[in-house]
């Protein structure tokens, strides 16, 4: 990986555009900039190749100026938007927050996802920021103290685009997820099922759509869900376990 | 369908709960309300028995107090959301605002799309408001001055939560749908694949989807399109044509 300096992002990815397939911002044209490294190790992490070891030497260290030149030659004045996704992204510092102030000056907007087990004062400028805590089945363990302070930060700034995500696999997950909501009852909270083989070829559309139909008849039936929102990703209906897309 | 006074409204279906499943709310849980009638006579649209005749019969004239009190019966507390569909509800007069008003007393919120040929006051009360003007494939015409008044009227309201939505069936549609987002750049844009065929039975999710990646790649390499949201209609992937789901 080379020296790690302060300045730098470890990327493992760039690809786009493409349609955002998920979150508050499903359906937005989007670049997309995966970082490489991950505190969590989630039983069905869909991403594993960023924290596991397989694909280390695809990893380049960047400064935020290259990642915006690399954009730039990918997709020319094609996107409005990039969603910098991992790994966990909340690992890197400072140099995200400058990457961050790059695309605002060419008026694009920054969306991030990150697990909120930790807090980087940059978070303040990203326009989507979704935080999503990982449910029982992924193995990992929620620190409620670390998401409180998080969420609380949030709250004080007075950012109304901020959301929270919970994918659900299973009841297990489903009532991890009420007690997110129950927590933090004025942020949006959208659930996703989850998806079981993320290894699986061909269309996995059906296998899809159902484990869908089945997260909207659960929260259908429960009053304590009327705000929540339930949404696929549209990407793996439409290109499967497909990388890159 | 006896006598039409100010203080009703025709309805010609009520269901739900079920899950909001295109547009500004997408995966939203909400109950639907649908009034019958209509000044257009789209080529496809998946609704014509709110105006065809066809199903005149089951038309009733209801309250807004009477609509309520048959939704809490259908559903309880188990709502926070009521769509209402048409048709096109804005040929609904006072009736309609009175009803908007009673949602609000009880916390709920009003969600209503209408095509955009026709004022009412009772848009400035509704939570979410989505204008969806029909492309040529309809066989409508827009009426653009009209369109631009209740867009002017809209935007001097300041009003956050309305949005636009062009369904779009081909390549004619997809330049409609890049005009009107030119001539309200501001407002947010979302674009609905066409279902061809709302009689088809069986799963027809394959056929959906490869329409939901046609219109994805018409979006992708259009650098006029970047701030256009792509959606599908979820409730269609999953529940396929039937009815009141």
């Amino acid at each position: 990986m080379g020296v790690v300096t302060v300045s730098k992002i470890p990327v493992i990815e760039m690809f786009g555009p493409t349609i955002q397939g998920e979150g508050a911002v499903i359906g937005v044209k989007t670049m997309f900039v995966r970082t490489y490294g991950c505190d969590y190790r989630c039983s069905w992490c869909d991403s594993a190749f960023t924290w596991d070891g397989s694909a280390k030497d695809k990893v380049r260290m960047l400064t935020p100026e290259e990642i915006m030149a690399e954009l730039l030659s990918l997709a020319g004045n094609n996107f409005d938007c990039v969603t910098i996704s991992g790994g966990n992204p909340a690992l890197i510092g400072e140099a995200m927050g400058t990457f961050i102030m790059g695309l605002h000056e060419r008026g694009i907007q920054a969306a991030i996802e990150t697990q909120g087990s930790r807090w980087q004062e940059w978070f303040n400028d990203v326009d989507v920021l979704t935080i999503s805590p990982k449910p029982p089945s992924s193995g990992m363990k929620t620190d409620w103290e670390i998401l409180d302070g998080i969420m609380g930060k949030l709250h004080d700034k007075g950012k109304a685009a901020h959301s929270l995500k919970v994918v659900v696999f299973n009841e297990g997950d489903y009532e991890y997820a009420k007690a997110v909501h129950k927590r933090y009852p004025e942020v949006p909270l959208f659930l996703q099922p989850g998806n079981e083989d993320v290894t699986e070829e061909g269309d996995i559309s059906v296998r899809l759509l159902g484990r869908l139909e089945w997260l909207f008849n659960q929260v259908i039936v429960d009053p304590e869900m009327n705000r929540a929102r339930v949404l696929p990703q549209l990407h793996a209906l439409i290109w499967h376990n497909k990388r890159g897309k």
